[in-house]
């Protein structure tokens, strides 16, 4: 599956289609591959990570779900990125071995967030017994200290991280630490993608060097995001500006309504037509008012 | 396995022995129960909680853990409460239904963590998924806010929960807001166990009616808690001081030193003289100054 | 004014009476002390604290306020304890100077919140500073981390603290951290008072060896406290926790429909018919709503 | 005083010299002015800010600094922005009102952060009190939620604010939740300036639509935030991204040995050769080590 093409670009953090009943739907995902790369214009996913419920689902099923994306997304995606982050690290290295198995371009693995690692070099010998499972994949580090807790700082922990983790090739940063990203770019030697993934600011990112990014908008806000991405590239700073600032202001609304995971699938489901179904529990069903409310202001958005 | 008795007096939170290599240990267990029973004067044990690093094991591990406790603690412990916890609901209700199966007392969960409940119905929701599984076997709700981040109050989690989870038996209750424990007292009209969770106030909560008590230092203090338990019954408020503050210090003094449940591990070997082995990734052995400095420190004391 | 009983039982933490415009009303404290005295059993007072909106009023309010209280207090209060903390020093430093002038029994300081003592040494430089302004008057430090954000323990700060503050007292301590104030009684050579200010659960902290207790709702639940204190000291617990469940009980409801130093004050209004006014900006007037509840919660509570 | 320009650029948020005893020093104030106008290319400034450890400042003390400011920097300043914030409204007004008497260009308030507002309307009743002490002088508030947990968002803040404070000018954005700032800008219709707060990710903010920015690091990197600036002006990206990772470099080198204002204090000092002294408690001085590490870090530095 590999792609000889090096990661760049917008990456949509993939939803998890369920069946009414809270079974994963694995039906609907060649419609969904299609739909990202016809509609939204993005080649590469994210799979069981936050926007995916990726925690809340079995072991088993993480690895349904991981094949199915790889299967469904060949000739069609650049890379499908598998996350294999655990709390378990026996859970989080099966999950590796089999994403290498079933032919995965990259995997991903989030920091453990109950018993946390207290230094960087815990959290590094963590990540390397994940990575070390699939010796021949890509590994990207997910920094999200805002739901691990784990606020040890990327630069720090890119330090001398490839002799550690040989296939370490960069980091999904969700964080709001410009400084601690942009640190990331200037020390770059190892030209790992250093992918932003905060959307909602993504431009701020881009400014200081950011390779691509990875985020849930994307499914459903991805073509306003590569207009945002060609514009900069131009250096049309006024165009990339607006389409930013329209982008946001969807984003600042639906915020202000309550928003989260089942949110995004309740949107993606809207937007897309592909039936994402109910999230799991601890989540509910976004609200038919949110609903109405975030696809009205959708409508009205004309960012292009 | 069900003992007639009620749950309460102190109730040790295990911790999972390990191998040197890092495996899970089960053939040091039967001397485990012993110790704690003959040692200790503990017959209850809460197992793959926090202390037993239960999730960062694997669902395999999990299982075999809580056959080998039951098994192990048959005729000899008053209840083996197995805690089967998940970030993932099919998890949860696996583990759940297993504990049953193999004749647990009781089962407990925690609120996911992750993706969070953000109201007590879903909080409810995600746990009456869990203990319906287990349709036997009592249910307790594992409270524990600063680790978990879900601060829905139990006064209100406990209204009307009966009816929701017919199973419900009590609350450990590992917070220091003792005014929604007082009021989880005062209208505690079902009698459910209202078990204390934070071993250095435990006096403070008796004070306003706890049960009892789950915690990592029963396991190594428990018979100086037991002596507290007995001067508190007894109305000898004096002695039940000297108790709460002489295991407070070694506490306080530990606490200063960085403690965790690494150091709970290492202090038991230390203490029981069995080997309870490393802890998991990504936590690290507590280290050779602490382990001197703590045993020094316990030797030291003179609660009793 | 400084009377020779040792500090203990209940000490009111005052409110500061303003006249409908916003300005403080001198008037009113005459009838506030025989009030205090006389309907809730209450002799002794904390001044211009959290309760008192001390930090919202100019350094000559603070002036005016402390001599109203020393003078109307004489001969008919134990103890009037001044709040001289601020921000700025050289203001805590000429409050400190006027209290000793005007003869209160003690001062009390904050750390300072803003800028931020980092360790304890550099807390206690502040606070020798502000009491040696007033070299024959008892001092105490006002330990409140949830507001300050200071969260150095009070079992470290007492240590050796006599040498550095020669007129170091006690302390006034309004957290939930009660393995720090258990320590603090272990440690308590220097029979320094250790005063509880977390209303709610008072009993958690007498059981350990509390002074004595300062907290706003001594204002208009005094009587029942005292009963608490007199069941607590006949070693009447059952009693002592009746009522501790039974102030709780008023405290859990307003809690839960948002309660502050704007509602203390109008309960107390409304409670003690001595008009306190509205609050400072940036408080707001407590809701009609919210008065009417906690009014006909607090007629329908039967703790005595 | 007021200047014909709009405010923008760059603001030094100043520092306050001090003699060795620990008293304000108005002596150095001339010097200071022309070392910033010349040395820095930095004609803005803002007093008794938290550089300036203005709340650890006696009323009286900032008022005497305010006016040294201003008569120093009489034709040599475009704008001297005076911070009147207080937690007390009363010295708050007080400070305003003597700001527009000395003829100050501007004025700023922080929200108070010990009572905190809890909604807009009370931030704006409060802020509105002090605004109109000054009615001839424009209006900015000082948004920091990271020092005083007053979160509310400033894009609802501006929202109709200027009918309540007809002297609303702009905002110093001391925050990194960009989307926030990104609205501001999206729906500034009034002009308002849009300053940002956060020296280490200014470039980042400047992208979105920032009009200028505070910040203590102008004081000594003020050259190279200029160039910045300029390139920027430019559309020269790459180069403003050079600036930006050269200082940012700076930063997070004193970041991780511990900064705050007593650093930036000798810091200064050491750069501009002003004697700044030492701060005020609760601060202490800069260690030796530190003073040293970060000025060979800055001679290093080679941005230009």
């Amino acid at each position: 599956m590999a792609s000889p093409k090096r990661l760049q670009g917008l990456i949509a953090a993939t939803i998890t289609p369920m069946t009414p009943d809270g079974e994963i739907n694995l039906s609907v995902i060649d419609q969904y591959v299609d739909y990202l790369v016809k509609e939204q214009g993005v080649k590469s996913i994210f799979v069981n990570g936050t926007t995916g419920e990726g925690l809340s689902l079995s072991t088993q099923e993480r690895k349904q779900l991981a094949e199915a994306w790889v299967t469904k997304g060949k000739d069609k995606l650049d890379h499908v990125i598998i996350h294999v982050g655990a709390l378990s690290l026996p859970e989080a290295k099966e999950l590796a071995k089999h994403a290498a198995a079933i032919g995965a371009s990259a995997i991903a693995g989030i920091a453990p967030f109950f018993l946390k690692p207290t230094n960087k070099d815990t959290l590094v010998a963590f990540l390397r017994e994940v990575a070390s499972e699939a010796p021949g994949v890509p590994f990207y580090y997910y920094h999200i200290p805002s739901l691990t807790g784990v606020k040890i700082r990327v630069e720090e922990l890119l330090d001398g991280i490839k002799e550690q983790i040989p296939t370490f090739q960069g980091v999904k940063f969700s964080d709001t630490d410009l400084l601690d990203f942009a640190q990331c770019v200037k020390n770059n030697k190892e030209q790992f993608a250093l992918l932003y993934g905060v959307d909602e600011q993504l431009l701020s990112a881009l400014v200081l060097g950011a390779s691509g990014a990875v985020g849930s908008t994307y499914n459903y806000l991805g073509k306003e995001n590569n207009l945002m991405l060609e514009a900069f590239a131009k250096q049309d700073l006024t165009a990339a500006k607006q389409y930013q600032l329209c982008t946001g202001e969807f984003l600042s609304f639906v915020f202000k309504l309550g928003f989260g995971v089942a949110q995004t699938k309740a949107i993606m489901t809207s937007v897309s037509r592909i039936p994402m179904g109910p999230p799991r529990l601890p989540l509910l069903n976004a609200s038919k008012d949110f609903i109405e409310k975030a696809k009205a202001k959708l409508d009205r958005l004309t960012c292009c």
